[in-house]
């Protein structure tokens, strides 16, 4: 756990570097045999893209760097929980573990899709989730 | 329907080259008031990425045709029913009308998240569902 709390800050550096530039505040870091894969962050506004989600990026790019399609052997840290489309992702990709912060009642996977995770896809949830939440509650904020 | 017929052809004709390329044959184009704004077909062996579905792509490429990220005025044409990933994809870029021929019983989202669409997208079934099913089951018979 001590890991994960360490991990899931690079993806709250992620979430930051996100918020700086106008985009929903949202990290990830794919790890595989503790070694970072993977960084990215929500670009959807930059990249006019709505499929751009920092999940989205950190897969394609984990999996480039790996050379493979499946990321077994990895765990996904992303501090928002995953959307469907991202959820979908991630299954597709067999993700070996999943470890998210804040929960996402509005646009969540467990709410629309919660068999949509590969069955042997371990899903830890809460690390670090207030201050996961806390850059979101800040981001819509100032934006109102 | 005689559009959405000729449209599927061009999807179908995406499959066609997915197929030729050793990829599962799925196919799909966005339309724009009576325009191809993109094509694209299923890529996830040759690049790697099992984000590189046909529907991911062609919606990318439209809203970059576009300028802009939602694509409500917009029909999606797909041979094959959506998986969850891509559902969740159409969800987010609010495509007005999704179009698919044959459904997908295994990873489709309608088993998954039958909610998983935004509330506005009118979805029609079953256009040209033989042609897009023979051509899965001719690329699975050969496989085997």
């Amino acid at each position: 756990m001590a890991d994960d709390s360490f991990y899931m800050k690079q993806a709250l550096a992620e979430a930051a570097r996100a918020a700086e530039r106008g985009e929903v505040p949202v990290g990830a870091v794919v790890v595989c045999r503790d070694r970072i894969l993977a960084r990215a962050h929500n670009l959807t506004e930059t990249l006019h893209d709505v499929t751009a989600h920092a999940e989205m990026q950190a897969l394609t790019a984990a999996a480039n760097s790996l050379g493979a399609k499946y990321l077994t052997d990895c765990t996904l840290y992303v501090t928002v929980e995953p959307c469907v489309m991202c959820a979908g992702a991630i299954a597709w990709s067999q993700v070996g573990r999943l470890v998210f912060g804040a929960e996402d009642e509005k646009r969540g996977y467990q709410r629309y899709a919660p068999q949509a995770l590969h069955p042997k896809t371990v899903v830890v949830k809460g690390v670090l989730a207030d201050e996961c939440a806390g850059l979101m509650k800040d981001f819509f904020r100032k934006r109102r």
